[in-house]
């Protein structure tokens, strides 16, 4: 961009490597920051800065966390026993956000994938193992991804399990799915988990 | 969000004031920005500060800028007498990747509007008022958009300004659109404003 200072170039540029923004939104992002630098830009910039220095990964099970082991790990009322695995934060907080499991997660931090080599070891696969023995786990909750990967995954790591209960989230129709608007494999998926009512 | 540090909650908070991000997508940001700490989290950090601390708008033409006059009003390449008044610091940009008007600016900062009663001294016309005078202006090129507000604005400007040229864009079909996509008013305007080749 000609004549535009430099700063708001740098910005503009930094902006647009966010997900969900490109070159256009970030610019009209960056300027609306300009605009609002008192209201927006400036608590922007210190937060941002704030997790910076505070943030970092929960060396128990993987979540993000400002201490070094995160609330859900250190709290009490979260029962033992019992891990909810998960590929990603996101995966975690979403399955927060039904505010149902009530025991601990662990973070693996993406799938097995034979394509982009991802093995057990780039996973927090080996951490899993070690908390299993550590925690007294009975039951190993696999809410991983109904992908190839992730499915591969929850396989391979049910198979490092003799012994503990491992189960998986169900597949079927969603919560106000209409039938009309659903894949084929998950017809058949809710199908053959038909229950009795 | 339950068991999600503070700083995280924050940071999603006012990324979701971001035109074009809404609460899922600055939680996809921020995880992103987690992610990444050392490649775009602290630079992003940087830069915000950097901008909120240096950034200014141009006390001569409204442009954002790090000086008290703009690159743009400072520049001795510029031709002097001829002004081009956009509504928004956007359209100084949309006009300088053109590369076409190789005069000054005016930013109004937005145009009149009944409605929103915006009056003329709640935009810049007092100041490209003055400056028409000091500067020697000989053409005022209006570049606003082609709304009612827009068309309102640029015909308040046009009757301030008796014995100076007052120019605005050509309304027609944009380059590379096709006849049968545009709306009637388009055609209409294209049609009168038909040129013999």
């Amino acid at each position: 961009m000609t004549d535009s200072p430099q700063a708001i170039d740098d910005l503009i540029a930094l902006m647009a490597k966010l997900p969900g923004l490109g070159p256009r939104s970030a610019r009209r992002a960056v300027l609306h920051l300009v605009k609002k630098r008192a209201h927006l830009l400036i608590p922007l910039a210190d937060a941002m800065q704030q997790v910076g220095e505070t943030v970092r990964e929960c060396v128990n099970c993987g979540n993000i966390a400002t201490d070094d082991i995160c609330g859900i790990c250190a709290s009490e009322r979260r029962a033992i026993g019992e891990i909810c695995v998960v590929e990603d934060v996101s995966d975690l907080w979403a399955m927060e956000r039904s505010n149902q499991f009530k025991g601990r997660y662990h973070v693996l931090g993406g799938t097995l994938s034979a394509l982009d080599a991802v093995g057990p070891e780039d996973l927090r696969i080996p951490r899993l193992l070690d908390r299993i023995k550590s925690e007294n786990v009975t039951e190993v909750i696999l809410a991983l991804g109904a992908t190839i990967d992730g499915q591969t995954t929850a396989h391979y790591i049910a198979d490092q399990l003799p012994g503990i209960t491992v189960t998986s989230l169900a597949q079927g129709v969603p919560v106000g799915g209409e039938l009309d608007y659903l894949d084929d494999g998950t017809i058949t998926a809710a199908l053959k988990a038909r229950r009795a009512i």
